[in-house]
């Protein structure tokens, strides 16, 4: 019998919370602000809070019998063993927290809801959902990368998380490509994320090479205030064929390309499922992104390279958090 | 009771074969030349012919009881599960070949031995012979690098080979890190090999940057020839404190410590575990790499960060490919 579970997505400014069905996805979703002013605790109420208002509207239509549990994704240092959460970046004031237990007792004991938690890196949980519900469904083994402010990733091995000996395996954002390059990020010369995380990218548009800031089509969409440039409007002027947009997109497919050509050089990872905000281009960077893919790798590699768009938008975290309890069901029931 | 196994380490110039106790190492090997000149089939039966000569001076004294398998490690693309090798880069004239059934039925028709046989690429071979017998042996997860005349890698997880889904996986000399450098080398810009495999340090040395081609030391070491430097010359020059010569080693490890780091931000992998003939220059280059490694990584990710010498040396494959045999039974005893 198909199970169902509690998604949760922690963020910095919201936290969205699903009801999840293993053969139907969200059947329902609510989203609050996060309250981040009472600090751990405080978020701790909230997420109990939420979990129990949205639970009691699934007992009025779902079998109690099949609930699987509460899974959480949370930006920053997720120990999955322990259950602790360590200075999540967007989260001022927490240090390392017993974010599981926590909560796990908050729900018994406010709510009267005994039930597993399951916490997890939230671009971890982000792949784990595109494995089970979006664009990786078809993978036995691929990479999430997320383009947005920064540059995420997960790694799918054999369906399952790959979350490395310390739990922080993923992060190709800090991939170097170009250690001699001019660009410095956190600290670090030649980074992925450096160069084509979101704040990166207009300036990039508008360097003297993409020369974005002569093109008379961006000028107008920005009014003129290149500041204001955003990669929506590189989007629609590389649509409409404007040569520096795509000469934009292009050149951050490029990058991606050779980042995602290491993965497969170091993992004999070939598949790669891409989402964020700027895979929202789609095309325009997916395309360069393959030409680069096969050009930086050896022909040896080549079969079976294969760069897919996201499919579960922002909504990925909650699926992938949700999932996670009917995997660790799965575990428990084929181990019994 | 500890077992014994004959590991095989298949060269194109040699084959090097040993007697391998679990317990006790070594215990007495021999190297021919590979009699390349009749194909697979002529390898083939040279193979069987030096593992029947060993496994027979092996009977005289050990409990043929306890034998068991052999292990081979080749270059080029293995598939484990097939048993095949394929285009072995210095094998000419191999195309796909059976080797693992071929060496099987080899070793069972003509002389007698009933034997399961089990078949590895080499840096894989090499990287679990460093697990089990050498220098990753207090590791549960690390990296291998080979640095030699080029730059090979097998990666261990749980302490097992992980080989990747096509089993290419450890592939660090084709990891890029300067993608719009100018070296090019198997036609992929900027990766690690290219700039650091054994032929590019001398010309490395003597570029106008680092200048050894100035060095009266150098000068004096390689008989004023400087087409005949050596990396020996390097070492020996910068333990004698040649400045161009030291110059050359932090640049060295400077790249391959960007490229260790970039396996810490992908795989969350701590541990590195470095071999080959170039890195008996030891703190030559592991230091500058260990500092860039520092340098090249996020201070969430410097927890356990090590590298530490390979211990041995080029038997490190036969080591592996025999310590396979060891884990292959254990692991059906324990699955029984």
């Amino acid at each position: 019998m198909p199970s169902w579970a509690l998604g949760i997505d922690l963020g910095g400014t919201n936290i969205k919370i699903a009801v999840v069905g293993e053969s139907e996805g969200i059947l329902f979703e609510e989203t609050q602000p996060t309250d981040t002013a009472a600090g751990p605790e405080g978020v701790v109420r909230q997420l109990a809070f939420m979990a129990d208002a949205i639970y009691q509207r699934a007992a009025e239509t779902l079998d109690m019998g099949l609930f699987a549990g509460v899974g959480l994704g949370a930006p920053g240092a997720v120990d999955v063993v322990k259950g602790t959460l360590s200075y999540p970046p967007n989260l001022p004031g927490w240090g390392r927290y017993d974010l599981r237990d926590q909560l796990q007792l908050r729900l018994e004991e406010a709510h009267g809801i005994k039930t597993s938690v399951i916490i997890e890196n939230d671009a971890n949980a982000a792949a784990y959902g595109e494995a089970i519900f979006g664009g990786g469904n078809a993978f036995r083994d691929f990479m999430m990368v997320t383009l947005g402010t920064g540059v995420g990733g997960g790694i799918i091995l054999d369906r399952k998380l790959y979350r490395g000996p310390s739990g922080t395996a993923g992060e190709i954002g800090f991939m170097i490509i170009d250690f001699e390059g001019e660009n410095v990020h956190a600290g670090i010369r030649g980074t992925i994320e450096g160069m084509i995380g979101k704040e990166r990218i207009v300036e990039l548009a508008c360097s003297e090479e993409l020369g974005a800031h002569r093109s008379p089509r961006l000028a107008e969409l920005c009014s003129r205030d290149f500041s204001r440039l955003s990669p929506r409007h590189l989007e629609k002027a590389a649509r409409e064929g404007d040569a520096a947009a795509l000469r934009t997109w292009a050149r951050l497919g490029s990058i991606l390309g050779v980042g995602l050509a290491n993965v497969t050089a170091l993992m004999d990872i070939r598949k790669f499922v891409i989402g964020g905000g700027i895979a929202a281009a789609g095309e325009l960077i997916f395309k360069p992104a393959m030409m680069q893919l096969h050009r930086s790798t050896l022909p040896s590699m080549h079969d079976g390279l294969e760069i897919v768009p996201a499919r579960l938008g922002n909504k990925a975290g909650i699926y992938g958090a949700a999932a996670l309890c009917f995997a660790s069901g799965k575990l428990v029931a084929s181990d019994a």
